[in-house]
């Protein structure tokens, strides 16, 4: 139900990735009406409730007032084993209030993150980790990340040891805050131990040219840093935009460079990496952007269909287990 | 005799402001035979010196046992009022270091911050603060980082009361950490005090679409936040270039293309806003980005000279004693 666009965009994309995997069932949880195009599919099961959590409703309605919501069913599925995996496009703030408190963190975790592919410049994408559900980080809490961050790529990238950078500033100042030089240290030590394939510090730019599998920070920074490169890169597209619909000559340009301009948006396609992790918890849940469109919300699809495929959640737990003695 | 090039971009960019000014004069400090090319310029003074700081010397170096470099006498040249201001390319770190050993912080500033001016998409730029300088704030260093930027805007752009905005989280998680929650508590005070005009929280997006004039951060989220954005737009730069150049028929449409791509480098050009600010000092100093050319190293030039025509420091002192109840 989630989504700026809801069930319109959702619905067609779950019917879609059905058609390719022939294997895959689906629970839909919302309001059957909107649901009714699904509803006839064999591998289609409906949940319906009328309750919805609103894209600003803020965490606590969604939490108290909102118990038969879609997005709270979809996470009790899970939890109950009806699902191996849960798919939002709604509310981030609720979903992993709601998925904390219903499914609970692992043992040795004690914050969840929500870690995002960030498309670099190799073609494929720097998992950053976390992105806003905690601002409030201690060295642990990174080192946690680190860990959540390496399982992840190892399963959904099929990475065998992935790296993982400390974003941190460069040397324009005295390096990192305090907790940073802390977890500097931390990290360091996680990597001499092979508990992590840990490269050191990263600075921002990093995210971008690839230089490590894995950027983890505390989710502030994540977050600032990650609704900063949104908005840049909005603006890129818009003045391009508008640049080449200035005049008729410049559309004319735009013709002639049109197949070259679609090479590159298809490079830069964020789409294609939609799906954040709630990592840390014990089940599957994968947060689509709000404004996700059919290949995008289907790209979240895929992810959730990987990563219970990929055995997302053994492969967390056995790192946390070997980490755990530094935790 | 700082950044990528040294003097090699340095002084044609002094000697080009100097033809574009009559009432200009300066002070050239670095090796002599390295400026001989502006030393019979009758509006320059060379201050020969045969110590450099090094673009990677440690801050201790540079402080301690580089005493006569062109950096610190060019900082001390400041202090004993031989020149209004001072520009370099060199090293942020010794530089900040340097400066504010030298100069000291103005009554009222605990510690000096690096404002540094990002294109948003109105065609302006954002006064971004502080950028590195600070990587442990406490709310009262926001607040006089929002007036350091506010009097910076005042004098720079002539803008008569600018908005700042506080660099803050999205509603996907409960915004803000603790110390932001209380800084957006002491900007709301001096809003109402009319001691700045202050908007409220911003996010890392609103950089780009200047909701604000100002955005005041702390120093490690705003450093990583300007280096991603600098990786971002590299690689945009980068992926378009390399889609342009793939075979022929890209090269011919890039040719199309030439001044749609033109006019929109322009538009998103960084090099015309280059030129950070270190305020809170008691003198004038700009930084230009190391990789700086000769139309970037004028631009930071030209903002050294606005700034001591246009008051800033009076502007600064101003607005500090009017806030620092406050602080």
């Amino acid at each position: 139900m989630g989504g700026d666009a809801g069930p319109q965009v959702t619905v067609p994309a779950c019917l879609s990735l059905l058609g390719k995997h022939a294997h895959l069932r689906m629970l839909l949880v919302g309001h059957q009406d909107a649901l009714q195009s699904a509803a006839s599919h064999e591998r289609v099961e409906i949940v319906h409730t009328d309750e919805v959590v609103a894209m600003d409703d803020p965490v606590e309605v969604a939490m108290r007032h909102k118990k038969q919501s879609s997005m709270r069913l979809t996470i009790e599925a899970v939890k109950a084993g009806r699902a191996q995996a849960a798919v939002s496009a709604g509310n981030t703030g609720a979903l992993m209030a709601i998925a904390r408190y219903v499914l609970k963190t692992m043992d040795g975790i004690e914050r969840p993150a929500i870690a995002y592919p960030m498309p670099n410049v190799t073609g494929g994408a720097t998992t950053v980790l976390d992105l806003g559900a905690n601002v409030d980080c201690t060295e642990h809490h990174l080192l946690q990340f680190a860990v959540l961050g390496s399982a992840l790529d190892m399963a959904l990238k099929a990475r065998d040891n992935p790296t993982v950078g400390l974003l941190n500033i460069g040397s324009e100042a005295i390096k990192g805050n305090e907790m940073i030089k802390r977890a500097a240290e931390l990290l360091r030590e996680a990597g001499q131990k092979s508990l992590i394939n840990y490269f050191g510090n990263v600075e921002g730019n990093d995210i971008f040219k690839g230089t490590t599998d894995i950027v983890v920070c505390d989710g502030f920074v994540g977050n600032v840093t990650l609704k900063a490169s949104e908005g840049l890169a909005s603006m890129v597209s818009n003045v391009l935009k508008e640049e080449f619909s200035r005049n008729a000559l410049t559309k004319l340009a735009a013709i002639a460079a049109m197949p070259v301009l679609n090479a590159f948006k298809k490079r830069l396609d964020h789409r294609r990496h939609n799906g954040a992790a709630l990592l840390g918890l014990r089940g599957l849940v994968f947060k689509s952007h709000g404004s996700a469109d059919q290949l995008a919300f289907e790209c979240a699809l895929m992810k959730a269909v990987d990563a219970s495929e990929n055995q997302l959640l053994q492969k967390i737990q056995t790192r946390v287990q070997q980490a755990s003695v530094l935790f």
